[in-house]
């Protein structure tokens, strides 16, 4: 897929224009606008003085080279200043997107002796006393970190840390927003395995929760592992694991438009990075039995040599029963489904076509996928993407608010297998039976039911399974 | 000093009760408060149904021990029943202090487009191509990190990293009620040196400043220096530097009062911990050539042994010209200013009687000051104490957010030490010279002009030393 040649939102420029207030010059400027390719999103007037007029234009444009086109034409423009041009998402991200608000008020000196010295000793003790407490009475009971390396960042790759937390921060919003849950990001500066491990240890006692985020494999498993077993608070490695739920729960409704079990199909995974290993591993649990993964060398399977690779050895021992060996374009011959999370335009449509009956595609690669849905149109039962623009977005923000929120309210040791898979069915079952149909297998974002349904999924189950924490017994706060 | 024995406020309960709704019913039940020595801070009605009133009572007690006594002597009351009772500074620190808010409004897809994917990504890559962008486009324009590993905490020593966290919050809420700064608390899982040191490198991409915080000596100084040579972000230790401005703050106006000039002075400073050798550093910065100071084995002069306490050393080589040697109560003779922060009640009244002409007594050991004011009214010409109870509270607060403020505003490298003395001399001109006295050398935390002083001269002092850092060249935002 070649890069967008239609106007985006993200390239949004707003400029600030300055001409004679007179009859027909606005036309003039919004043809130019139009003329030039630009979308104009809204106009509004700053100030009209003197005889001139002051205006804003937010304009969409296709990339930054194509927004100073269309400056450049308005200021070629006679009688027209350009005052100002500003870049809508860099504005938007100018001093971060994160504030740290108290949730008290300190007006008096009365406020402060009680949220700080001397009351505050009080609280202290109690917690030295007992730490649980902490989780009653600090920040601990709605807060996790988000901790990156910025090794696997979007697309974009090993950017740094400093470079990746523009999307951390992102990531804490959409926390906030969809599950209430107060989220900090803590992009840190080593890529060592071990510092990760020491730093995420280090930092537990802040914080309700962990989700590691944008974290290299198989850098990823070794850390998320160790801190499962060293941690006694939910840790989430969400690039895995949210990806994981949200794919299931996909998967879950495209069979029963397919009308097919998941102990009958063959599922062909493209990408044995986070996402793929655990996009497997769900469909293992969930009654998978064929699952083939692929990664840029091909089919994993016994035989094939994977040097220290742990989790391609693990692949290769658990999925793959019929030994298939070869391309991607080899083993997805008979696959019932396709999971793609890996690279741009691996699938090709003869790949499909070779699929069996009612195909199911999910290309997730982002932001262009394995294959361009509109090339499969027709051919495929059911289509999936990571983009917002195509029917059936997986995308993990319906996954990952709602877990942290049900694992915080009922305290969760850990974010477990079954409490994973009660997600993934949660919600799949925001779309109704009714409702049901090949551009409709996953809900909207947007859909307020998904992280309501999700957080109840996960707090049931972390009861019912042991994981949860019951609310130690309070000295505090009410005596009788 | 003994307990306090009069109610206080961080002892306030607040009991619901239930009786007859009858006339001297109301009477009855204040009358047993004030009998019992408790202090009504007021009374609210929640409702008045089938002839029976339910009110909410807020009472200041002086222990929780008082407070039951209080509750039981009103469940004794004939037809009164106490529907429930709560520990209102318990109350208050329920779910924590602190939430993390979006400032971005995500309500569209578009709006999603440009806070997260894709837009997020040209962000990212902007920074990956120059770092320095980060101090603009992420949190870091704004936010500090608080580290604590919850060894020096209040008076209650080493309580652990759980147990410091709401000490932490209300440190953060000071942080952004006083400066406008974003602080979020960080409180570790590891004392050793090496660990906190490594860790507060991790973290330095996300954070504009470090704040250290209730870290023992002499590790905290190991911590600190370490951490000044490494990192390019500034690194603070409040309980070291906060509270050094402060006593120079309330050194340079108590010498204006009794008239006499820092190089002509003698000063003793009782207690060599984080406070004390940062107390003693900044009056020999401040020109002070005469400085005892007194750990608990008596005064620190050359010849001593100190096994390997660099610190120690570091103070008998640069303090104690005249080589004084014994007790606190020898080498108070003569002196002018006594700085304590060590213990309660290690100053006697005729320790004050044999210092110089118009003695100056800063006695900030908390709660309980190393002598009670009361005890040298008259005799000390200026006294200061960190009690909010007395005139002259010597309180970080009116330090830490007006140098933050200062050295995030004009991107400062570090808080250096004309930086440290600039803070000090704008909260000492705070209290103008028609107001100095010796009940007011320093001005209260709610004054709102010292952080606006504070962080103006800070910023200043950073920019004339080429401590600040230019606006780096933008090309985001504006082209033209």
């Amino acid at each position: 897929m070649s890069p967008p040649i239609t106007p985006s939102v993200q390239y949004t420029t707003t400029v600030r224009l300055e001409y004679p207030h007179e009859t027909g010059r606005l036309a003039t400027i919004t043809a130019a606008i139009a003329e030039h390719g630009g979308a104009i999103g809204s106009v509004d007037l700053v100030h009209i003085r003197d005889g001139r007029s002051l205006r804003d234009f937010s304009i969409e444009c296709a990339s930054t080279d194509h927004a100073q086109e269309v400056v450049q034409a308005l200021q070629a423009l006679d009688g027209v200043t350009v005052r100002s041009v500003s870049d809508d998402t860099f504005l938007m991200h100018l001093g971060g997107k994160l504030e740290v608000r108290s949730k008290v008020k300190l007006k008096t000196r009365a406020d402060l002796s009680m949220a700080y010295t001397p009351g505050v000793a009080r609280v202290c003790s109690a917690i030295a006393e007992d730490t649980q407490l902490s989780f009653n009475l600090t920040i601990r009971k709605n807060c996790i970190a988000i901790v990156s390396d910025g090794t696997a960042v979007l697309g974009l790759g090993d950017i740094g840390p400093e470079a990746a937390m523009p999307v951390m921060e992102g990531k804490a919003v959409l926390f906030k927003q969809f599950g209430g849950v107060d989220a900090f990001p803590l992009c840190v500066g080593s890529k060592r395995v071990e510092d990760i491990i020491q730093f995420c240890k280090m930092i537990a006692p802040t914080f309700g929760g962990i989700n590691l985020e944008d974290i290299s494999a198989p850098r990823c498993f070794q850390i998320e592992d160790a801190l499962k077993q060293e941690l006694d608070i939910p840790v989430f490695h969400d690039d895995q694991h949210g990806t994981a739920v949200v794919v299931l729960a996909a998967t879950i409704n495209a069979l029963k438009i397919v009308n097919k079990r998941p102990e009958n199909i063959k599922v062909v995974i493209s990408g044995a990075g986070a996402a793929g290993v655990a996009c497997t591993k769900i469909l293992l649990s969930y009654g998978v039995t064929r699952a083939v993964v692929c990664d840029s060398k091909g089919a994993i399977h016994l035989g094939r040599s994977f040097g220290d690779n742990a989790t391609k050895v693990w692949l290769a021992e658990h999925t793959n029963p019929d030994n298939e060996q070869g391309q991607l374009s080899d083993v997805i011959t008979s696959a019932d489904v396709f999971v793609g999370v890996s690279q741009p335009n691996v699938l090709s449509v003869d790949d499909v076509r070779a699929m069996n009956d009612q195909p199911i595609v999910f290309a997730m690669s982002n932001p262009d996928p394995e294959i361009a849905p509109e090339k499969v149109q027709g051919i495929a039962a059911v289509i999936g993407t990571g983009r917002s623009d195509y029917p059936n977005q997986i995308n993990n923000v319906l996954a990952f608010p709602g877990i942290f929120r049900g694992a915080l309210s009922s305290r969760a040791r850990q974010i477990s297998e079954p409490m994973k898979l009660a997600a993934a069915e949660a919600i799949a079952s925001v779309v109704g039976t009714d409702e049901l149909s090949p551009d409709y297998v996953i809900p909207s974002i947007f859909d307020q039911r998904v992280t309501r349904l999700v957080a109840g999924a996960v707090a049931r189950v972390a009861e019912e399974t042991g994981v949860a924490r019951r609310t130690p017994k309070s000295t505090i706060a009410v005596w009788t």
